[in-house]
């Protein structure tokens, strides 16, 4: 098989996020001293880097510090940063994976100019002609269903469909550790008579496939539980993935304005948000850390902004894992046994 | 203008929804008692309708019932149903409006085979390509944003985009009573930059109009409040309803999970879920009825298989809204006026 038995060498963005790089840099640390099959290369501004493991009285060798001055911000264009700032820790960070000199890397910076780093860099495995991100999202039956793609690319065509099908299988088999995880087309209707010029192509081409597919599923089938996996056009999964972000934050301001209405209502209100919190506790993505941008010829794990150092952690060892279980390896062999090739 | 100011004569059909035809009965006297603008003609087995206002001793003009002994039910094709049960009531409804017989039509019945019969019998109002539906989302701020199409058609095009502007500005106008009501374009990012070749397209069009136009807006804009009308094809926007219908379910399976675990859980559970009936108390879709079908040339209204006396009856007083206050005449010159024809 193409595990890999070495230390996997990871670059983290020390620059990208909002609270950097202290953050980074903490779950540079806290990732090495859970795992001794990993080792982490901080990537950013060298002098902002060393003044903050100073100031903080942090213990992280600084031969492991690699310089990178220019920073890109959330608000720059991601083309235009990547031909101007050569010199960024995102740009650079992915040039370290392309030329083998890193294993992985890892950024909770700009997420489009990392997207555009990794696939421009590292380039893409053959046979996935769009790379993916996935959002996992909770069930009604407390597991989890991962919709493909939210948003790496908003022009998918049918095959894309298909392919980002046998990523999110492959991604769930070696990572989440699920058995023949099932695959279903997100579409408006259960029946093959419905959906929309894309779906019909895609349909064919999963019925064709060697995947677990299960058919059309609706809307609602992704948060119902019963499909491990969704896929659907990056448009549409965008326009999801933020929606259903913004249900939680569209409840917690109509208890906070229902607290508002006496003292009674206040203490009702505390108690939600206590029942909330417990009952959604596998909806924090602080622990999940970041997503992998499935379909590159590298290892590349996006972050949230605000990521955590806890966060940051997380996505460390996921890259890790992902390298440890060689799972690049698996998507190139995935790609020809699962589409048919 | 084009108010109207005579009677409205509205169609209603008894043997479309779950409970029927003791809903519909109860939701047409009801209205009628309410209103002394409308009356209501009962359409389907006439028969199985005296049969239950004579078992429930009820009240109903029985001169007022046409008889239509065939049902289209859930399962059935919408355009196989159309040819084949030309006797059903959905059918003979929506000859009654295109005939002039009656003004309006409203039924709990099969979606498809309701939206496919007004639209053939009745015809598309000229300028509208494709008839569109409406959803009304609750807002963190209170308010309400309706997203047009949600899944009247999933092969809308850019001119469709700027076609259910017009048709949802003119509806909140006339109908909800908001001046000036503002139009987002849903699409990935808010910059121009984002988006796919239908919201590019889109955009333009929708600049060029005379609406409140205020540029894209995002998946989370939805609830985040700020735009009164978003519109989207009918395939995103048909996944979305779905996705966000199943998210109050999702919540409740949680919650009822978290129930389970202990008599303090379930007293907090019991808290937890009258401060969500108080909070989202807009959400209530009974409450609101049924949703028009706008684009074809008369009045037709959709209600959820599980329609309520309290929905049907909503859904007959919204007909008679739409009807008196001339809703067909002013989307014919708002076509024109808006979309700079």
């Amino acid at each position: 098989m193409s595990q890999n038995n070495r230390k996997c060498k990871i670059v983290v963005d020390a620059m990208g996020g909002d609270y950097v790089p202290l953050n980074p840099i903490h779950g540079a640390i806290q990732a090495e001293s859970q795992s001794s099959t990993l080792e982490v290369l901080l990537i950013g501004d060298k002098n902002k880097i060393k003044k903050t493991i100073t100031d903080e009285k942090l213990n992280f060798d600084e031969s492991k510090i690699i310089h990178a001055p220019e920073v890109i911000d959330m608000h720059d264009s991601p083309t235009t940063a990547l031909k101007q700032k050569k010199d960024s820790s995102i740009v650079k960070g992915a040039e370290l994976v392309k030329e083998q000199k890193a294993d992985a890397f890892v950024s909770a910076g700009n997420t489009g100019a990392m997207m555009a780093a990794s696939t421009l860099l590292m380039g893409r495995i053959k046979g996935f002609g769009r790379p993916t991100i996935g959002a996992q999202f909770p069930t009604s039956d407390k597991k989890t269903c991962t919709l493909y793609d939210v948003g790496a690319s908003v022009d998918s065509k049918a095959i894309h469909l298909l392919e980002y099908a046998i990523m999110g299988t492959i991604y769930a088999q070696e990572i989440d550790g699920l058995k023949n995880p099932s695959v279903g087309l997100l579409s408006v209707g259960e029946e093959e008579s419905k959906g929309n010029k894309i779906t019909f192509e895609a349909l064919e081409l999963l019925k064709n496939s060697k995947l677990n597919f299960v058919g059309n599923v609706e809307g609602r089938d992704i948060l119902n539980g019963g499909t491990d996996i969704i896929v659907c056009d990056g448009f549409t999964g965008n326009i999801i993935l933020k929606f259903g972000e913004s249900f939680i934050s569209f409840l917690k301001n109509r208890v906070k304005s229902y607290a508002g209405e006496g003292i009674l209502n206040k203490i009702y209100a505390l108690i939600t948000k206590k029942v909330f919190k417990e009952s959604l506790r596998d909806m924090d993505y602080q622990s999940h850390g970041g997503v992998p941008l499935l379909g590159v010829n590298g290892i590349s794990i996006i972050g949230h902004g605000s990521s955590s150092a806890l966060a940051m952690k997380n996505m460390i060892l996921k890259a890790n894992e992902m390298f440890q279980k060689g799972l690049i390896n698996k998507l190139k062999e995935g790609r020809e046994y699962y589409g048919n090739l």
